[in-house]
């Protein structure tokens, strides 16, 4: 148990800190299909998918493991995924200045397959996006493109 | 037969009411590939297929079951399809006070596949769309984009 | 013979007729995948494929087998594509009063597969769009995502 | 070898002319997957692939196995794959007088595969829009939509 | 080690010069499915995935195993995905003078798979767009329909 | 519901008999992926699936359709689904007399979908085996191949 | 939790008894995928997948839903999953006295993918045979084509 | 009709003669997925599907196209699929002198799809073998992995 | 690096010892799908895929996990992907008294992928079989079928 | 071309000899899905597709890409596709003294899709078996397991 919620220990600084490099240009990069599990505070029943991240970055990157860190560091908690999502868009906001950032997590929830309505096959997907990624539609549009909404099966 | 029309004698507000919690941002929530089954309300034969549900919250949020629930409080009734799509969608109009929800449906009707034109392949797709997902195209859009609209296989 | 031409004997309003809806909201509704076959008529060899409908309505539905058969109607005549493309389209337009309807059909030609250039994987596409699906491009591209263009293999 | 090359003595117009039909509508005609195995023209190896052609009709149309024809007249010569997807296009504008047209062709290139670089998944895609496929971004978009691009395999 | 960081002593003006074709026209080339492999400058250990590659010539073309040499002289480096991706457009748009050139690459990191988080099903996507794919959605557009983003499997 | 029940009123032999040619040779002849509604005579709620038909002729050959109308004679009945194997094999055999005859069905129960334990991916699969289908192992065998158990979809 | 755990609660000859009926032949039936989810007795963490049942009669069969409902009794309680499999068999030629039986079962550890080696794309199988599925290799051969074990994907 | 008939008037040891070449060994040699089309005899309607073949030689080897040819020859006939499977095997065995050949043909029938019971995704296997493919398990085993039974969409 | 060759500083027997249960039954249990990375000896470049392990207990059953650890503990050391097979299964057979077991392997080589040769999708499938497993071919087969060889894609 | 037939100038012997192993087990290696390339010596078009090897050592190993190696030492000649699989698999027994070998070999041949019959799906596979793979039927059924015939696409 101390294991999967070992998130609340981490501090994200620290997570983050030694894999920042200067950015040369400011395309979006993209992390696709992190596999994410967290516990959902209701029912103490885990929940399970995948997490989606895209970033157009200022002047610095985040090493490509650092993004999967900071999912696990926020997942490994008890959590609604809606919530799950933003923290997750923040804290890479946060981390290294952005122009705008994306989070899309689809994930399935065991307290509703094993228990109540049964809905077996059923997944939930929250998004949040921040900066140009809200106020850009080209911006959004690329990054639904290019992480494959919609086409995931797990 | 008092189970497949067991929707009649539920309180939607009583499925509902006691999973509402607050919700700390205004992202779009989707649950997607909900089951459903009902009865067509002119031949009494079953149809079925998939739902799926987006809504973009103001304060408040459901629970993910929650969703699911409502979908068999109307689906558990002779029905027609497209009814069946408004109700949901103003069923979590009413529920949460929303910015914006949107409902597709995608279902095959046996009284379609076994009777009369037997066209055993075909499947009827119903939407209903209030709110910003009627009046904003991006967020109409984003909405076909998560739930993978043309996809599904069943 | 006679059955692969019956359509010429049929009646459009007897098809329909007897089961049109009162509407109780505008949403489009789309049948996918049904299933089409009829006869070139230079070659009087056999096209087959898949018809794709949606229409928005004002203030009346048809009966979800209804439009499978006004698709029958037409099909089981001498044809080409594109003119039973435009066909069925009208037939919906002149039945209920609606907003919009858009027509999709692809289809694999014997004559083509069988004769003469023999592409085998070749098929056609044809499509008719009418009133809001013409006019609104919101509206268009919901229809083609609702029908999953492109998607098809048969 | 003249077999692979009798593109060279075939005369376009006698190809099309036979089957020129009068349009009774102005929709999107399309015809999706036509195969098509050409030379490169400075290794003397095959390329070979998917050709995809749409065009709106003013007032006439192409019987659907012209199409196809018509690819195979440019294909059996020597080429380069982009010369080859203009030459379609230009022969469909010559041909019927339309409103606009596009093609997409997709190939793969023995002389990529089997020598030099050796990478033996990659292929390429060119695309010729003229008319309103190329001045309005609905049609192009419908055009994309319907020929379904980026979903072959082969 | 040394085959796997040649790109280091390769020249690439030698590597493209002797392939390059004047264009009849100004239509979108793309070649899809390029395989790379690169060496992550961090860990020393393999990226690999696949590269997409776009433009819109101006007067000259690029023969076909030209792009995925360009792409060979990059990859055969220590890299980090961002900058890997930016380099091969400049380079095409260095070599012959395009209207506009994009770039999509996803791959898999090894530092990522095999150590530390142990995501294993994740892979990163960056992309570079410049002159007309920056600069107009409906090229930006075209070029995301014709690579199939998101669609990959590896 | 009487064309649900039709079943009943149908002579077998009728059905059959006007499509029996003699065969050339004793080779197996299967049929595949044929489509069968009934309804389950415990609930009255449909069960619809795929079966599949392999026999061995001795001298006589059943037109192709033919096979397809027997099962139609037998599934318009109020049935269970291990009951309606067996009938749609003797009624084969009993029809032209045969070396050996195969008979698997795969259903799914909305009984068992929409009721009770809302299983609502389970599907039953059943078999019947008669003369060198049951004796000889090769034989069994080779059925079981060329119907390619286990793999649909639906 | 009491809902996860409601099994022990339950009385399988009650479960069962109601839906008996007498075998008219003794042909091989099988249920496939039937969704399971129990809870693993070391970690408190859920397992779920698929079992397949099949048996051969001798002259009593048992209703399509009951097979459903033993899993669901043996599942609902704290299990190992090799335990889990034996049980559902021994409870089926328990109940009726059947000529053979087979189980198998496919599932996913939440213990495995959560927590500690973190694979989170490998499953368990589980297989039971008794009777003439354990001691004949045609029958046993026949069941594992009939389940099409390897194949699923969840 | 006279293209579609023309099998009649082909002389099969002029199409195989000129492509005999002496075998080196005596493996099995396979061509799959060859397409046929004919015409059923009692409709007059167009069969069509692919054709798998397999042989064993002795001493000579058949050009690999000229399979494809003798499918041709007799496919383009008035036809019964039952016939059509043996007429190929027999011209295989009888141009040269094979240990053992098979062929199995999968076809959909347009007077199934289109008429009468209207079961538009049946198809029919027939199969026939000769030689060491009809006497030894082992190789009849061989061919029917090698020809991937079962598994084919069209 | 101490990283990616950990597994010779792992003990065995503290890796597995404390999750040996007693069985019930003697069925056979397998594991699919188990990730594997390792280090190829001669290149010091990295192949990975999929490692599947069957076995059927005598009288102890070793936990879920623990099957996943004794991969790790071999994977991680400079390795041939033959030895590394023969070193899983040897380690199982030592761990609890096995009544046979087996151990198959599929893995891309970056050796092979990035340098030399450049096949790029090739894969290498290694088997290790003892006791039962290598001696009665129903076992043997039972355990191919349930790993679903052949099948993976990665 | 002088590159496609450079196989005619390597020596088979030194391109095996540095890379093989003392084998510790006797175990099946299996190599799947290597790309072939090869020229047809009648119509000198290409043919090209996948080659899958498997033998069983006695007690020396080949290091993988040299399995790929033999198959281009041969590929890259003029040949028919039944002589160059037997020419492998004889390559691999006399290089590494082996208890059993087995060729698999699936191809299109541009011959037969660009010229004549036409028949643009098809294609030719060839086997040749020798030692324990010919002889013994449980090693012959597990290597075509562990190549998993039949399944290809390309």
């Amino acid at each position: 148990m101390s294991f999967l919620t070992k998130g609340y220990t981490e501090d994200i600084d620290k997570v983050i800190n030694n894999a920042v490099f200067s950015a040369e240009s400011s395309n979006m990069v993209v992390l696709r299909d992190i596999e994410v599990y967290s516990l959902c505070e209701h029912h103490m029943l885990p929940f399970y998918g995948k997490c989606h991240i895209g970033y157009i970055p200022k002047n610095k990157l985040l090493g490509v493991s650092k993004l999967a860190r900071i999912v696990e560091v926020y997942a490994r908690r008890l959590q609604i995924q809606e919530r799950l999502t933003s923290q997750i868009a923040d804290a890479i906001k946060d981390a290294i200045d952005v122009e705008g950032v994306g989070v899309v997590m689809e994930c399935k929830h065991l307290c509703m397959m094993m228990r109540g309505v049964e809905k077996q096959n059923s997944f939930m997907t929250t998004s949040t996006v921040l900066g140009s990624f809200h106020n850009q539609l080209a911006t959004r549009q690329e990054f639904m493109n290019l992480i494959g909404t919609g086409r995931n099966q797990f």
